[in-house]
């Protein structure tokens, strides 16, 4: 049986591309409207996995999925870090020259600028989504319009690709959580992720960072976010090197445990790596 | 002369909304395409500030202005928290009996989900932007539609506002920060908002963390950030009470200096109020 794999967004998503590099090709990936959604797709068992975007190395983090985390009684099993590789899609035999508009969401219409500004005569046209663009070009059967999406969107959309890689800056990376019902067991640079939130008072932070630099523990990365209901009280996501299984990482987290007011650990998991789509 | 003041986006963005919050209606707001255009109007003198979305207390952070804040030589000189209030918009005359469609951002949409749901035989579009769903409706005079917008975009395309607040959490606050060329001098409430850089050693956070614990110095929130162009490297922003003017709060500062790679200081200011628009 396929494995099933929920992602946001619509078929040709960027979210469907990063499952697909994670599982395969053959994994059953499904297309839900909401991240709330695909979280709870794991956790009524419809899906084994959801695949939740979480950093985008331009333009940061998708809070969102991290108050996710926090409310769902889910655990991170694994990470991957998909290269955003921009596209001109158009129907097929559509050639360049026939192109007079080109639709897209206006954050990657903003990555392409550089390649759009050499283009003449063409009009440029913000749009809800990516996969969005191109769906209503394969469905409307737009012969002078192409969209700026991922080769996901070509493949199922059954566009083709005029240009790949428009984007300006090519070190645009998304950072994608695996999330599942059970702990995972990493094998080979294990990470691990949680929550903490601390009292409002002076050195409470400095506090809970000592527990990992008292025992060496390197620190990858660290997000304060507003509680939500209570704005601009903060709780602190943390990874660090390790698995909560290893003695160091353990004590470090009991210790943690004694100068926080709310923790939870979200899982250990294997480092993602970069995966640079075709 | 009025003061001239820049934001992204279209006329009636909340932006906009934030601008003339913080200096009054009658301040000259500039409609600009994007947030570089916004920091680079400051640089050469076209606008005397600038105001910029840093956070945003559901959706998280708009992590590519503190690229622009590491990148341009200005100063952060002032603060607003905008509740960000969502409004179902029509041209004047329509009554609620008219409306077939609505046209919003995605977000907003998500956001007026409950409100949406108990509409019947209306269809929902996700359009590019809340201002730009207000502009189009304006535009084509489209009588059996609704946008949903701030009551900026009402005012600025002669909209009426058919129901006002129908957000689902009315716990959505945008931070904003002003962005001026010379530093600011608050009276009261200050706070100081840094960036710096540590190498990826074990502890070296907590190090640079040290300087204000040791001297009872409150953080307010500390966000990483992955370095453009070496993803996963991280920048730290960090926001302190107080004023780099003060003894203990110069102190620390310049021993952070000792322990970090990069280090930048953006300016001291007052912290900014909670508004509510109409």
């Amino acid at each position: 049986m396929k494995t099933k794999v929920s992602y946001q967004g619509e078929r040709g998503a960027f979210s469907e591309q990063a499952a697909k590099s994670y599982f395969g090709e053959n994994c059953a990936a499904i297309a839900r409207e909401t991240f709330h959604d695909i979280f709870d797709d794991v956790a009524k068992r419809r899906s084994t996995y959801a695949i939740v975007p979480i950093e985008n190395s331009v333009h940061g983090s998708v809070h969102q999925n991290f108050d996710l985390l926090w409310k769902f009684d889910l655990s991170i099993v694994g990470e991957i870090k998909l290269r955003i590789k921009m596209n001109l899609l158009a129907l097929p035999g559509v050639t360049f020259r026939d192109i007079r508009e080109v639709y897209s969401h206006p954050q990657a219409l903003g990555q392409c600028e550089t390649f759009l500004r050499r283009l003449k005569g063409i009009s440029i046209h913000p749009y809800y989504d990516t996969a969005g663009a191109a769906k209503m070009i394969a469905k409307e059967h737009r012969k002078n319009a192409a969209a700026i999406a991922s080769s996901q969107a070509a493949a199922d959309y059954g566009l083709k690709i005029l240009h790949a890689g428009i984007e300006k800056d090519h070190r645009n990376f998304t950072r994608f959580l695996i999330i599942g019902r059970k702990r995972a067991q990493p094998n080979r640079n294990p990470k691990t992720s949680i929550i903490f939130a601390t009292k409002n008072i002076p050195g409470a932070l400095f506090k809970c960072l000592s527990v990992f630099a008292l025992r060496n523990i390197n620190l990858l990365k660290i997000e304060s976010r507003p509680i939500v209901g209570a704005p601009w009280e903060y709780l602190f996501y943390v990874d660090i090197e390790g698995d909560a299984v290893g003695a160091d990482c353990l004590n470090a987290l009991k210790h943690l445990q004694e100068l926080t007011s709310y923790y939870k650990n979200l899982g250990s998991y294997e480092a993602g790596k970069i995966v640079t789509p075709k």
